[in-house]
């Protein structure tokens, strides 16, 4: 897609935040959405080290930036997947994400990547939400979070936190309408194809997990 | 997702097949649904060369097997993107498709990755679809397959081809109902939390697009 509106002129740079373990579509479903809009967005891939990072499901991902040069980044994007339990633990991770969040203009999880968040402190005074079959670990990791088990996505200020996997597609359309305006999200929903639940109190997975 | 039915005890391996330019979630939708069940799937990714391979939008994928030595496969799976434009001309890739083909359980392509398989004269004499925005140029590739419009996938025979980007992920839930049943098919929506399109009638970017 192109065809820039006049009206947006700064391009911002999506930081995807990559580690071992991570679940593929959490990260690769709102970088679809970004990433067909290149007037706007650029995307890199960050991570610990600069070696490429394999994913729970087995495909390796190259990547263009470390947590030592990190380089600028207005929007930070994390991911679930089972690799979340072990980098909450990473004093290297909760450190750059603790490091990074204040400079960036939105911080955005899927799945358990909130778990990460909530680990790092970045959600204490906030709401959030998280994959409805997993809500337990990130609940664990702070006392200080409003979680809410019914949600598609959760936004508190300049945080966005999705639901499990699929539900990162709806919150980035919902990212690329506060970014730029709901005419561009929209056709990026139809241009991928996807029937995006715009509204963030769909969620029958809540139900489904006995949290409805 | 684990526990493997008693009934099912073949493991299969899912080949993803990229190139230049390849459309991210495509591929990784897909990939996301089949890779969640490790006791049935593998998947490995497969390109001409053993480079990383760059997405249309930015991000590379490490490469595990090459035309040269693709080992086994059982089923192969086809991404769009613009780089098809680029790849339906090359000889090495076509070459690879026909080779392949025969070995194959089933083959799959998303968006215009169905263009793809028919430059290699693999749909002649088959129904199939592809993206909606992008009808036309599939269908320049060959007269010899009744190219249906209306449809968020079709199925012939061992072929299944999506429509476009975000199709794949219903066409592969699909694709595991065929391989393993639709039990299993419906855990893996609901552990993605995917509102999955069951039905491959439903296709409302098709009247969208002017094709309906």
């Amino acid at each position: 897609m192109s065809e820039p509106s006049p009206s947006v002129s700064k391009k911002r740079t999506i930081g995807a935040l990559l580690f071992p373990d991570f679940e593929l579509l959490d990260i690769f479903g709102p970088l679809e959405m970004l990433g067909v809009l290149p007037d706007y967005f650029e995307i890199v891939t960050l991570a610990e080290r600069s070696d490429p990072v394999a994913s729970a499901q087995g495909p390796q991902t190259v990547i263009d930036r470390t947590f030592a040069n990190p380089g600028g980044l207005d929007v930070l994007l994390v991911p679930g997947g089972r690799g979340t339990r072990r980098e909450a633990d990473n004093p290297a991770m909760l450190d750059f994400l603790r490091s990074t969040y204040p400079k960036l203009e939105y911080l955005a999880s899927i799945c358990t990547g909130s778990g990460l968040l909530a680990a790092a402190g970045l959600l204490d005074g906030k709401r959030a939400t998280s994959n409805k079959k997993a809500f337990d670990w990130p609940q664990s990791q702070s006392d200080k979070v409003t979680w809410v088990p019914e949600a598609r996505w959760v936004e508190d200020g300049n945080i966005f936190t999705a639901s499990g996997v699929a539900a990162g597609i709806d919150m980035s359309l919902a990212l690329i309408a506060t970014l730029l305006n709901d005419k561009i999200a929209s056709r990026v929903a139809e241009h991928t194809e996807y029937d995006w639940h715009r509204d963030n109190s769909w969620d029958p997975y809540a139900a489904l997990a006995g949290l409805g």
